[in-house]
């Protein structure tokens, strides 16, 4: 039986065997809606012929059989629809006119006309759904498409990239029209298709045949045909187990499992959410005599005692949601409803009666709150030692910091206390703490995440993020939150982001190729720091990753336009002018000489001007770097951060320090990149004797989160593998 | 014999009559490239036929009929190139290994192997290449695309809707492959396609029949197929002229035809661009008596003549570029290599050595330099009058203002000195003197036009703007300018801009929807404005458009935060501190005083952030305003301006006045609006008795350009019409 991780073969696919690892393969299923299928529908209708049109029906169950596969392993699964908004602002009016305006033909009825399914073609109708055999799972892509392919007007093809697909098999209705146009359009991008040919049919079968044809022929001119029965063969006989399976590095295995494992244990009935509720609560009791500062507010085991039932009761008998039962915390500058955001500034503190937007897509995801996290006051700080709830330590280590400003969510991941975070990051505070505690910290491009209901630090700068044990937890966390919010004034339009060309061949196999700073710019971190870096490079280029030379210079000169000109005051705004000047007496004694500093010295609005002017500069040429298409790299890798400060240290000079830290990571935000920090290694400290954990960030494009995750997925692989030797 | 205007039928086509109106109509011929039809090209190994390969070549002489046809009355021409950079970096590795992989297969080579006529399907190579008979004209576009299909990765899309194109002829190879995978792309959009099948070819013969029957099939699945033969006598036979040539309304016809009636003598030899010279430096001459402010610095006429003798040489018995010999003014805030750009300041000017990008263009495409055209110092100004190089007016009236800061430019239109002119618009500079002068000013979208070289008012708000006589000339000015340019970091990534489905229809039949100021919002306006708009408005109800309500407030508030905000401070940093603190007593009095107000009262950085905070939010909201997937409306008609104030009202009154004047300019960049005001009737101006033109804008969301053109140009005709009667 094959695995998440087998590689899989067709051999009796057409031109020849095709090949495809499971894990980078996506099902794709193609508009088997009532209305193509059912009679009534539009299909009976386009197609004319009771006979031919019942055969589009009789694919179901093979393709059935093949999607119990793909939800046995947890595959990626995608189903696409046909149809149009109610008030058909979508349908173009030849597709509307053309075929109903035949003074020789049988279209009776057009697209939004009712027929006795619904009107026909119609989202939310129940002709446009698809049918009860195949009817989706919770965490199966659905793209709803105005088009016969699935590109226009959709998001498919960044939704295939966030999920690292390079394969796709295709099954559906029909063949001729929108099965082969999809992976035609597919092709072009450069994924590897096949067609299933028993789980296709069309109106024609001619034109069914001739449509397989021209898919496979020319040496396979599209892509491949092949069978199901050779699918199912392929996939019971498979014994390949390439890559071990992706567990989080470092720690022990004491606390939480992968998010898939655990949701494996749940869906095998061998734990249940109150289960693993009761065991994170005695975690966090626990953890409370290590590090007393974790958390600003843990929600009452009662409440989520409650939550869980309420989600065994829902699901009872039903596919699970991607996050089901998994716990999680917030940061406390994140909105959770009815919990005061404290922002650890009691006098900021207000309770709100919304949950922000990336709380909302968690909690209905399945995730279960379990606490509102600390950090540095203001989310200003990259230390974790500037909060009134206290300080928090590394996991590693009672005597060196946690990082912040995120401080409180990694230590909770990095404690395995909760399965992940929700996080920030404006300058470094989601990636600093999360080197800092051996775990994954990724900050998605601003804009992608909504940022509504959080505290704002600077609201052209920060994105909420995800910290997690592992490369694989991150990526499933941030497909759950990485929705548009058309609320959000900040959220970028879907249409503006990028898209690119996938390498079937994956990472490791197709290569990469990365940048890192100048010797001269690393040498600001300390030996152990350069030395952990030169051999994550190594690690690097031992796996695909081909170093080139960029201009970094870039990337300094933007790190300084944030915390040496005027761009930060931008905070003064956002956190609000009045309260600052009124209350800054009242604030923790760092936050108070940084602000009241700030305050005391305003820049000029001909500062702000000048220094944006430069920022839009910078940006553009940062964008240059990551643009492959114009010689531009895949990714930066930097380390994180420079050193790992005691807390004795950090104290005696908390603000040269913090600013130290940001080294790395102050930029991202400032010209719009993305970027994960993942642990790469550990590391003896001299002076206390204490092992270390070292993470490098992967930092990519605008928009370019998919890549970053696949390359820091890659590396995290090739890192575990060093360690196992 | 049709013409532009004609609307064509293919009575045999197939499933039924496929008719087309050819000012609507773009030939797409698909990859007829060496590479594909040549011997020894990537064509040759993928078809492993000789015999079958050769029936591709055949059909060129049958394409060329029907090109020629296409070129005979200026219709719109697309070629596609399959092709990848000779860095291969847009090349999936499915698509390069695919093929060659077949262990059974016969491609020999694959893409980018060295072959008998360079690397196979790799840009520059001379199998790269259209064959000679097809080669483009000037004028045509060529999309250069890595795929079968067209649309990935090109901005075909955006092409096709800045030319207004809504039907499709395709011709090309092959019909299994580029050919339809395009056409299904297209069809997707809502163009209406059609494939000349004996334009077409393949290399097997199945594939190749069903293909079209796939197109035409079930009523017309994704469109018609005709023939070429069928299109000629349709062609030929044709007498329809549904509307008259678009000629510029309301000024007499003593000087510059329209740019494609000047471009048609060139071709048939009436003219020479020397004449043209000549003619239009007779009519400056002779203009100076009457209004002798409008050029700062005209161009020698040995210059120009020199200048319209290369192009003679350069195109003699050529295809003629898109501007070939048209004569153009260039706002002096725009550089022309080695005349001084002085912003009408003369202490701020400098001599450039190179010319902006757009005027570039302008000049590769044939136009001819003639002058740098007077505006409002330093670009400051809706007026005219705030120049020290003299106070233009209006064509219509030596007492009225000319409108600014476009003064020169836009009176230079108006006059008929020049056949366009290059301008710019920050808050209006492009849109108000078009509305006194009675002629077109588009404002494209932010950042789509290169603002290098030009004098920056406010870097996030200036855009170059078109200044022409009708809305036909002006589409083609746009198209020739409106190129990406990666050096301008305020452009916008062409990813980035939106896309929208065609409507096959045209917005006259297929309906548009608009949306216009409340009624306490055109109350600033004077009665007769009033009146001339409410006129407008019933008459774009009577052309397709159909007047829904929005929320305009978003605009007001917009149009305030520009004035009364921080944002126009701006542009003390953009024209340089420095130089406004020490040479503001040599500025234009009314300059000096406005400046001499904002520098003395400058905002504080807080300001500046808190207003941006504000403009982000308005622009989304404003952005929503225009997204018809969301309720939205096709475009907002305003009053381009409120009253039309005699010279005398303007000196005793500069500013407050000039404010007035902007109130339904002033929002538009800062919520990153597209817009065009076309002339759309005349009044009688009681108090002194002169006639006067009004002029409406059409505003479009960011991107929308074209679409705003499309109605824009639908109006201009409306409006025309309405005059004949």
């Amino acid at each position: 039986m094959a695995s998440q991780n087998s590689i899989l073969s067709l051999p009796n696919a057409r031109p020849y065997a095709f090949e495809f690892p499971l894990s980078r393969t996506a099902l794709v299923i193609i508009d088997i809606q009532r209305d193509f299928v059912d009679p009534g529908g539009f299909g009976s209708i386009q197609c004319g012929s009771d006979e031919i049109f019942s055969r589009a029906r009789a694919i179901v169950p093979t393709v059935k059989k093949v999607l119990d596969i793909f939800r046995s392993f947890g595959g990626h699964v995608i189903h696409t629809r046909e149809g149009h908004q109610p008030d058909l602002a979508d349908l173009p009016a030849a597709k509307k006119l053309r075929q109903i305006s035949n003074p020789y033909g049988h279209h009776t009825m057009g697209i939004g006309d009712q027929g006795p399914m619904g009107r026909l073609l119609v989202r939310g109708e129940y002709g446009h759904d698809i049918v009860d055999e195949l009817t989706p799972w919770p965490g199966e892509t659905v793209i709803d498409k105005p088009g016969k392919g699935s590109f226009w007007g959709t998001s498919i093809h960044r939704q295939l990239l966030a999920r690292g697909v390079t394969h796709l098999l295709f099954a559906g209705v029909t063949t001729e029209c929108c099965v082969t146009t999809t992976l035609r359009e597919c092709n072009d991008r450069g994924y590897q298709c096949c067609i299933l040919e028993d789980c296709t049919q069309g109106f024609d079968a001619q034109q069914v045949t001739t449509s397989l044809d021209i898919v496979c022929g020319q040496d396979g001119l599209f892509g491949f045909v092949g069978t199901s029965s050779d699918f199912i063969a392929a996939f019971n006989e498979s014994t390949t187990e390439l890559t071990p399976p992706a567990t989080p590095p470092i720690l022990g295995d004491d606390g939480l499992p992968p998010i898939d494992e655990l949701i494996s244990r749940y869906r095998k009935g061998i734990s249940t959410p109150v289960d693993v509720v009761n065991f994170v609560f005695g975690k966090i009791e626990k953890y409370k005599d290590v590090d007393p500062a974790v958390w600003i507010q843990v929600e009452s085991r009662e409440n989520a005692i409650a939550a869980a039932e309420q989600l065994m009761q829902q699901y009872s008998g039903k596919p699970l949601p991607p996050l089901y039962g998994v716990p999680f915390s917030v940061k406390d500058t994140i909105d959770v409803a009815g919990i005061p955001t404290t922002a650890a500034c009691p006098q900021y503190a207000y309770t709100p009666s919304d949950n922000a937007p990336a709380v909302q897509h968690v909690l209905d995801a399945g995730g279960i709150f379990i606490g509102k996290a600390n950090l540095d006051q203001l989310a200003t700080g990259l230390s974790g030692c500037r909060s009134p709830y206290g300080i928090t330590h590394s996991v590693f280590s009672t005597q060196h910091i946690s990082g912040g400003s995120s401080s409180g969510s990694s230590v909770s991941v990095g404690a395995k206390l909760v399965s992940f975070g929700l996080a920030t990051d404006t300058a470094g505070s989601g990636r600093v703490p999360a080197a800092f505690n051996g775990i994954v910290g990724f900050k998605p491009t601003k804009g992608t995440v909504s940022a509504k209901g959080l505290v704002p630090a600077c609201r052209t700068l920060d994105t909420i993020t995800v910290v997690a044990p592992s490369v694989t937890d991150t990526r499933t966390v941030w497909q759950v939150i990485a929705q548009h919010d058309p609320e959000d004034p900040f959220s970028k339009l879907p249409h503006s982001l990028v898209t690119w060309k996938v390498d079937f061949r994956g990472p490791r196999l197709g290569g990469f190729t990365f940048a890192v700073p100048p010797a001269c710019s690393l040498a600001v971190c300390t030996p152990a720091y350069r030395e952990l870096f030169d051999r994550a490079v190594q690690t690097l280029r031992a796996s695909g990753g081909r170093l080139v030379p960029i201009d970094y210079n870039i990337f300094e000169v933007a790190g300084d336009l944030l915390y040496e000109g005027a761009l930060l005051h931008e905070r003064m705004t956002c956190i609000g002018l009045e309260f600052l000047q009124t209350r800054l007496k009242e604030l923790h004694p760092v936050i108070k000489a940084l602000f009241g500093q700030a305050l005391s010295n305003p820049p000029s609005a001909y500062d702000v001007f000048r220094d944006q002017a430069l920022q839009i500069q910078l940006t553009r040429k940062a964008q240059q770097t990551f643009d492959t298409l114009r010689g531009g790299v895949d990714v930066l890798i930097v380390p994180t951060t420079t050193q790992h400060p005691t807390i004795a240290q950090m104290e005696a000079e908390p603000l040269k320090l913090n600013s130290k830290l940001g080294t790395f990571t102050h930029y991202a935000n400032v010209v719009d990149l993305c970027g994960a920090n993942i642990p790469v290694g550990m590391y003896a400290d001299e002076a206390t004797g204490t092992e270390l954990p070292f993470g490098i960030t992967v930092l990519g494009g605008s928009g370019y989160d998919a890549k970053v995750l696949d390359i820091a997925g890659l590396a995290e692989m090739a890192f575990q593998e060093g360690y196992a030797k």
